[in-house]
């Protein structure tokens, strides 16, 4: 079964509105064994409309369409797939009717042009839509299916769930492929897939890589007669290849694992910044129950205060500036103490776009102060183009990344380097 | 000219990663009154892409993709746009030698693979990559041009400015409108259309609003004979009617108006963050030089470390909580004194999903203190659905939004609450 996605609206095109929507849909469907096989975004004018509904049915068995439902001049889709069934469009009594109650029930008046909403092209049926005024439409077009969803995102998600998904399983039967994808961190893109070229090989099997800064996600799909056996083949392999960097699976980023095992050991952090300006506090923080695991940090910018507040010995900051190892390690244990957590976190590098005490954009030191140990200080060389007007984001980006992978590993007793210890595993050695 | 986008990736089909190059494709190019009229997705299949291409091609006269240009046998753009030419893919030696050079200075070596993205479709032209390994292609092809660019939005986006806009507005002439966007915080959606509504209705102007947490953004389009005129008097109006509520102007987002007006005045800034972890000292960070006007901040996530770090009195917490209007006042004064700036910036408040100490989600109390003034409070009622998935990220996004119009106001000697003493000038009124 092949599905295409049409997005209709200007406010697309133009970039006013990012295309959640299509994300949304993408992501829905794959879930349920579903392939989306391409997406298409065409503006407010009816010619392009009626077009696109009949090049997508050309290629897919179900095309599926959002927005262009509401009840202004600029919502044509029920004009659009009226036109292209070469059918009338009729007004239906029960959506006019429900149209003014809901209206009356606000204390409103009905605007005469909110009635396009009760209009139906002949042959479609109306998906009833809960959530709000304009419901969605099915039609049965040139052999395929159009489904005409609102754009209106919580609207569209429930017609999505309570009637286009049920009726597209049904259609497809059992799923063919199996999806799951593993997040790594700290290790390159290129250095990923070429560990992982014997999984590539595997027969059914299909990887793909999302890099972002600082991290690889990596998405394996099987396809087959028992997809699932498949790809728990194919994930132990990968995590074979892998080892350690990869720090969890799915939606559960960095920060969710850092989290989950500060409270299963029932300890917490406290941060030290410098670059970051408090970007890794913020990170620690962004999900619910945080406070359980996040105390508190300091975010040292001026290089006077990493020894006013935090103790940095004045004589080192002298001698090596502000980005040194060592500063990184007093920083780490300096914040423990004071903020009084199991663990101090700090960072102090140089983020652009100028070199800072003579050392250049791109160098970070990253410091973990755990109960009772030494300090422990990783300085990766961040791979970054001095100069570019992004750069400073990125490396931002991937200190944040750097930093909560090292406590990762320290609470974990991993060595604090990712990924050496596996290169006596590299297929390729 | 007619402009289409092809986004390339079988993640945002999957809905992996939202397609927010196609958003920011769309924004940029339309400010440049260049308009998008089509925008497609598709994934990792060589024909597919190709046949894309040359549908692309019929329809308009320049066509930009993003994706598949990275090092893996999944990065299938080069390939699709020698097949569409009908040209052989050459390896380039100077793309070979920088290749080689940027994995040297990184202390690594080159994976095999990693050299796909020296190879170039014979007859393209390389769009050099400032911010990463693989470089842009431009090319002829039946008629139009096709630009291809990396995926990976901030190289994706320094192509675009470096080069593919430059070219276009070349190749398209004097534009027939002209844009502006306006910048507003703290107020309404609906409350600026409203006073707006005499812009709306001058003869040749299009109004735009952009709502983002905490702010909205107006864009002015103005059509005639001499754009560039009516835009002006179309920006005095909106000016006069919105007031001091418009922070700036195009790409000037808040945080760097802030940097601007504290670097002019040779003052400094502190900050003191609850419930947003550290975002504000990330924001105020986040531009280059901002050293000069941050000089550092205390995160006092757990309610003792507001007592302990910054002075907040214990009975009070003890009395009210730690989300109190007095709270707020006493970690501003505290934050200044303690980091030694001229203003201390500091919120408290609940950002959910649960209430906390009896105060619903969406609480706030934003404080400022000034060089010998008395601290300013102000607490701005946030408009959030309780229990949303997506309400804690909202408030804290709206924090800092809110944290920093108070800073801007206090710093300019306006009134502390955002429009109030506009209401007046409301053309409703």
């Amino acid at each position: 079964m092949r599905v295409e996605l049409l997005t209709i609206g200007d406010e697309l095109l133009i970039g006013d509105v990012v295309n959640g929507n299509a994300a949304w849909l993408g992501r829905r469907l794959a879930d349920h064994g579903v392939d989306v096989t391409r997406g298409v975004v065409v503006g407010d004018e009816l010619d392009v409309i009626v077009a696109a509904v009949e090049s997508a049915l050309r290629r897919a068995d179900v095309v599926i369409t959002t927005g262009g439902l509401g009840p202004t001049y600029d919502d044509l889709t029920r004009e659009a797939l009226a036109k292209a069934a070469g059918a009338a469009l009729v007004r239906d009594p029960a959506l006019e009717r429900r149209l003014r109650e809901r209206v009356a029930a606000a204390g409103r008046t009905l605007e005469p042009m909110a009635l396009r909403m009760a209009d139906v092209p002949e042959g479609a049926r109306v998906l009833p839509n809960s959530e709000g005024s304009a419901p969605g439409l099915r039609i049965e077009l040139g052999g395929g299916v159009v489904y005409a969803l609102p754009g209106v995102p919580h609207e569209m998600r429930t017609l999505v769930d309570a009637t286009v998904l049920p009726e597209l399983e049904e259609r497809a039967g059992l799923p063919a492929v199996a999806r799951r994808t593993l997040r790594t961190a700290g290790i390159w893109e290129s250095v990923v897939a070429t560990r992982l070229a014997p999984v590539e090989r595997m027969d059914g099997v299909r990887l793909a890589y999302l890099p972002s800064p600082g991290e690889v996600r990596i998405r394996i799909t099987a396809a087959g007669a028992d997809p699932g056996a498949l790809l728990a083949e194919a994930e132990r392999a990968a995590r074979d290849l892998l080892g350690d960097c990869v720090y969890g699976t799915g939606d559960e980023s960095l920060d969710r694992v850092v989290h989950r095992l500060l409270a299963e050991r029932g300890a917490t952090v406290a941060t030290a910044e410098s670059l970051t300006g408090g970007l890794i506090g913020a990170e620690l923080t962004a999900m619910p129950g945080s406070s359980a695991t996040y105390a508190g940090g300091e975010v040292v910018y001026a290089t006077e205060l990493k020894h006013r507040l935090l103790g940095v010995p004045a004589e080192l900051l002298e001698r090596h500036g502000a980005v040194h190892p060592d500063v990184a390690a007093h920083m780490a244990a300096g914040v423990r103490d004071r903020i009084g957590a199991d663990y101090g976190l700090a960072v102090t590098g140089v983020a652009g776009p100028d070199p800072q005490d003579g050392r250049p954009v791109g160098t970070l030191h990253v410091g973990v102060a755990g109960p009772g140990a030494e300090p422990v200080v990783v300085s990766p060389r961040l791979p970054v183009a001095a100069g570019g007007p992004e750069a400073r984001g990125v490396v931002r980006r991937m200190t944040v990344v750097q930093a909560l992978e090292l406590l990762r590993r320290t609470i974990l007793g991993l060595d604090a380097e990712p990924g050496t210890q596996h290169a006596r595993k590299d297929p390729e050695e």
